[in-house]
């Protein structure tokens, strides 16, 4: 399928942001942002690239997408790649055995075309070329996209996620041009009936996370030091899953504040009650 | 998406073929071959590989894809690589002004899925890399498929091309079969991994929401009795959007039993260092 027009511009429109996390090949990059200007994707941001950046083996495979690369960010962590970002698509074939919403990729083009059409930033996670993402990158994705694969061969190369997840938001926009369809309008769930406020970004996600997590630290909630980082895992996929406004963020750090002072609340009772007479 | 169960033997039920015109570079045959591993495709053919087959670029660029390496087929004429096919799909991105069926490739996905339930064999072409198929090669097929892709940069590798054609000829396949179960269950609510727990009653969810009231009222956290209505529909909605399981129910009761000790803890720490001398 060759037959670029090179004589028409790039046009650089509101699309989903692809996040590698530490992509080991640099030819990986480069075939990925191909993948991604097939598609009209622009924004690709790196996560601890392994072998630095900018990186000539990426440029050399791109076959052109240069704008791609030449645009690219780094970061040192996933948190930092996803503060602006309101919605997150993990991208991985293996069963995680997590409580979170498991969707194709048809559905998530549907679903990022429907964000980013209310002004929403989404962006799509791809994993190490070894061993994909962590558990903890995962869990700091509102939803996983699993595509049909043959289980007996499921491994896809992470310029080919990036190709499946694009093609799919692209062709979403080629056929919903002018009109919306029924399983669009369907998976307009979480978030749609929000007129006076907007969806969370992760910084203020992770904000309330971590505020929970310091108090729970000072509760004795997690038992032991070796159960906690899958107790805040559960925690926190529970709440991605809410897919939380701004607005929603600030009334879970009211209720955890006021949750934490209780008890002065309690004393001053018993207190007022053991002074009537 | 890496996951492979290496475990699982490769089936070769009937399934579209992929026929290679002059594939120049070894490595796009391997990585051909590794996408159609990905979708359950297994008879490929080569009309002339410029570099002689078997080619151990190929191998090397497979991920282990070598069963269908091993069974490839190679012609020296298009036409003799489809001599048993009935039914041929030709995927380019160029216009062609040729009068000829131009379809996608979820329509021929739909499309190769019938022919092969009647048992006909039906062929995809992929053309060379440098400069795709030639009009005539093209005039030897009964449509001609086209993904939607940036006119801006509309060049898609041969592997990727092969990507495309194989996910949806699956993704049909998937779909038909009732395989998919997470795309249907979306469409009534979302689709969740749950493992080893079941989702919360009705009962459950509220005796979780009475007790973060109750601990909430204490808190004075509704500041006034009138306000109060509102802001625990607006709570109550947010945990009902969580789609919540019976163990994350019996989680946030801890959480909110733990918050409300948590300035017990806090004392104690205080009146302990109180102590030190």
């Amino acid at each position: 399928m060759s037959g670029t027009d090179k004589t028409k511009n790039q046009v650089l429109g509101p699309a989903p942001i692809a996040v590698l996390v530490q992509p080991q090949l640099g030819e990986n990059i480069g075939t990925a942002a191909r993948a991604m200007a097939n598609f009209g994707l622009h924004d690709m941001r790196l996560v601890e690239p392994r072998d630095g950046w900018p990186n000539e083996k990426a440029v050399a495979a791109s076959s052109g997408a240069h704008w791609i690369l030449d645009r690219a960010t780094v970061y040192s962590t996933l948190a930092d790649a996803l503060s602006d970002v309101n919605h997150v698509y993990a991208t991985t074939a293996r069963p995680r055995g997590m409580i979170k919403e498991v969707i194709t990729p048809e559905q998530a083009g549907h679903d990022m075309r429907a964000r980013i059409e209310r002004g929403g930033k989404v962006a799509m996670l791809f994993g190490r070329e070894r061993w994909g993402l962590s558990n903890d990158e995962v869990s700091m994705a509102d939803v996983i996209v699993t595509a049909p694969v043959n289980p007996a061969f499921a491994s896809i190369n992470i310029a080919q996620a990036v190709l499946l997840m694009g093609y799919e938001w692209f062709k979403d926009q080629a056929e919903t041009l002018g009109q919306q369809t029924p399983e669009l309008a369907a998976l307009d769930g979480p978030g749609l009936q929000t007129p006076d406020t907007r969806p969370a970004t992760k910084e203020e996600f992770n904000g309330f996370i971590g505020h929970l997590e310091h108090e729970l630290d000072i509760a004795g909630f997690f038992k032991t030091a070796a159960k906690k980082p899958g107790m805040l895992r559960n925690i926190r996929n529970l709440f991605a899953r809410a897919s939380l406004t701004e607005q929603e963020v600030k009334s879970l750090r009211g209720i955890v504040s006021s949750l934490t002072r209780a008890h002065e609340k309690r004393k001053e009772e018993r207190e007022a009650k053991a002074i009537e007479p």
